[in-house]
C-alpha cells in the first residue's frame, strides 16, 4: 500500500468501533488507474452507489469519492496502479443495530500495479473448481459487500501452481471465480453465469457483454455447470485488474486457440483505450 | 465503548490494512461478564478456536485470548459488563490470497452492560419474521464469523417497536433471530432450528440444550417452519448477554406462561451462577 486517505485525511488507521471490521458492514470497489486517470469510473461509483442504497448506507455522493481518488492519483503521469474505495456505515456501538443516516467512513487507497498482471496477459492462466461454494442470497446478488469469506477460503485452495479457482452454488450452477468474473465460449455463443441470486456483477463483465454484442456475438446470461465449462470451446477471465484473461486450462482440459476470445479482447482494449482518454 | 486492546495494547485504532475490515475475514466472540469473571469462557474461547482452523487461521492460544480479557477485567467487583473478542487473520496485502501461519490480529473490547436486559428478562420481547434471509454455506455453519451483514440488515427491519426478527433459509426454515438462537415448546418437546447448514450455534444454545436434557426435557434439533413457530405453546430465545428470554408476541400470535420455559429458565439461572463463581 503506498498511501491512504480516511474521509478525506492521511491515516493508516480505522476506528476499531468501525462496523466494516465488525461485521464487514460496507462495500468496496478496486479500480485500475492509468497515470491520474481511474478507469471506468462512472461506472464503479454507480456500483457503489446501488450497495450502498441496498444496505442502508448513507451515501456520501460520488464528487466526494472522486475527489479522494483524485487527491491520490495527483501528479501520477504515465505509471499503472489501483484504488481501493471502502465505504462503510461508520463507526457504531456494540449491536448489529444501526442508526439511518449514520455518518459513514470512506477509506481511499493506492496501491502498486501488481506485477503478474502482464505475464497473465501474455501467458494466459491455469485455473481449478474450488471446493468452496458460494451462498445464496438474492438480497446481496451483484453487489461488492466486505463480506468475502468465501472468496478468501475459495483462494486459499488455489496453492502456487494455479491462478485462480471457480466457485459454485449449492445446485451446482458455477458462478464466479474467487477474484473475477467468468465467461465461455460454447459453438457461436458467449455465456456467462446467472449473478441474480448471488455473485459479484463485475464492471468489466458489463464492458465485455457490451463489447461482444458490439462485435456481433450471441451472448446468453445463464446457468453453467461444470461439464458446459469442461466441454465449451474456451473460457476468459475478467475483472477491473486484468481485464480480460484467457483461461488455458481448467483441471486436467486445457483449451486452444479461440477466435471470438480474440475478437473481444481487442474490441475490450479500444474500449479501455478510450476510457483512459476520457477527461472527466 | 469502554476499553479496548489490540494485540494486548491499549489502543482505539487498527490497521487499515486489516483483512478482518476487508473481507470479515475473522471470527468474533460476545461474553457476559460479572464482575471480573467471563462467563462460560471455556466454551467461548474453544468455538473461536474451532472457527480459526475452519477458515485457517493461526489461533494464538486460549492463554493469550484470556490474558487480554482478564486485563479488561481487573479489578473489577459486582459490575457486569461485556468483553467482545475479535480475532481476524491480520494484516494484509491487496487481494484474497493470504499465507499460511500469517500474524493474527487479536483484538479484546469491553463495553458496559446494556439496559435492555434486565427491562427483556421482567418484560419478555416481541418479535416478528424478517424478509432478509439468511444463506446456506455449510462450510461456514455454526461458527460466527465477521461476515454479519444479512444479520445487520435483518436487524435494521425491526423498528423501535419490535426487539427481535427471525431470518429463514431460502426453503422456509427458520434459523435463527437477528442476534439470539430460537428455541419453541411443541407439545412436551422443546424444538430447536438444525444449524449445519447455516446460523450460528451459540454458547447459551448450548447451555440450554444440556439444561434442558438435565431437567428429562426431550429436545429435537430439527427444521421449524414459521408456521410450526405460530402453533407453538412457547417460544424463546437465548444469547450469551440475554441468557433465556421468553417471546410475548410472533406477529399477531401472542404466547401465554409456558410450565417448561419456566422450568428451563430456572436450571439455566442455577447453570449461570455456578459457572460465575467458578475460578479458573
Amino acid at each position: 500500500m503506498e498511501a491512504v486517505l480516511i474521509n478525506g485525511v492521511a491515516s493508516a488507521y480505522a476506528s476499531v468501533e468501525d462496523r466494516g471490521l465488525h461485521y464487514g458492514d460496507g462495500l468496496f470497489e478496486t479500480i485500475a488507474c492509468r497515470g491520474a486517470r481511474p478507469l471506468f469510473i462512472d461506472q464503479h461509483l454507480q456500483r457503489m452507489e446501488r450497495g450502498a442504497r441496498i444496505l442502508g448506507i448513507a451515501f456520501p455522493g460520488r464528487a466526494l469519492l472522486r475527489k479522494d481518488i483524485d487527491q491520490l492519483l495527483k501528479g501520477r503521469r504515465q505509471q499503472h496502479s489501483i484504488i481501493k474505495l471502502i465505504l462503510t456505515r461508520g463507526r457504531g456501538k456494540r449491536g448489529y443495530r444501526y442508526q439511518a443516516g449514520q455518518v459513514p467512513t470512506r477509506i481511499c487507497m493506492r496501491s502498486a500495479w501488481p506485477t503478474h498482471v502482464q505475464r497473465w496477459a501474455r501467458q494466459g492462466i491455469g485455473t481449478r473448481f474450488c471446493e468452496m461454494q458460494v451462498a445464496v442470497n438474492p438480497a446481496l446478488a451483484g453487489i461488492k459487500t466486505l463480506n468475502r469469506l468465501e472468496n478468501v477460503l475459495a483462494s486459499g485452495e488455489l496453492g502456487s501452481a494455479c491462478d485462480e479457482g471457480f466457485l459454485s452454488d449449492l445446485d451446482g450452477n458455477v458462478i464466479e471465480g474467487t477474484m473475477s468474473n467468468l465467461f465461455a465460449v460454447i459453438d457461436d455463443t458467449l455465456l456467462t453465469p446467472d449473478l441474480s441470486r448471488c455473485g459479484i456483477a463485475g464492471i468489466m463483465r458489463a464492458q465485455i457483454i457490451d463489447c461482444a454484442k458490439a462485435c456481433g456475438i450471441a451472448v446468453k446470461i445463464t446457468n453453467l455447470s461444470k461439464k458446459d465449462l469442461l466441454n465449451s470451446d474456451g473460457i476468459f477471465v475478467s475483472n477491473s485488474v486484468i481485464g480480460l484473461c484467457i483461461v488455458n486450462q481448467l483441471e486436467q482440459r486445457r483449451f486452444t486457440h479461440s477466435m471470438m476470445i480474440e475478437t473481444i479482447r481487442e474490441g475490450l482494449k479500444v474500449r479501455i483505450d478510450s476510457d483512459a482518454k476520457n477527461v472527466t
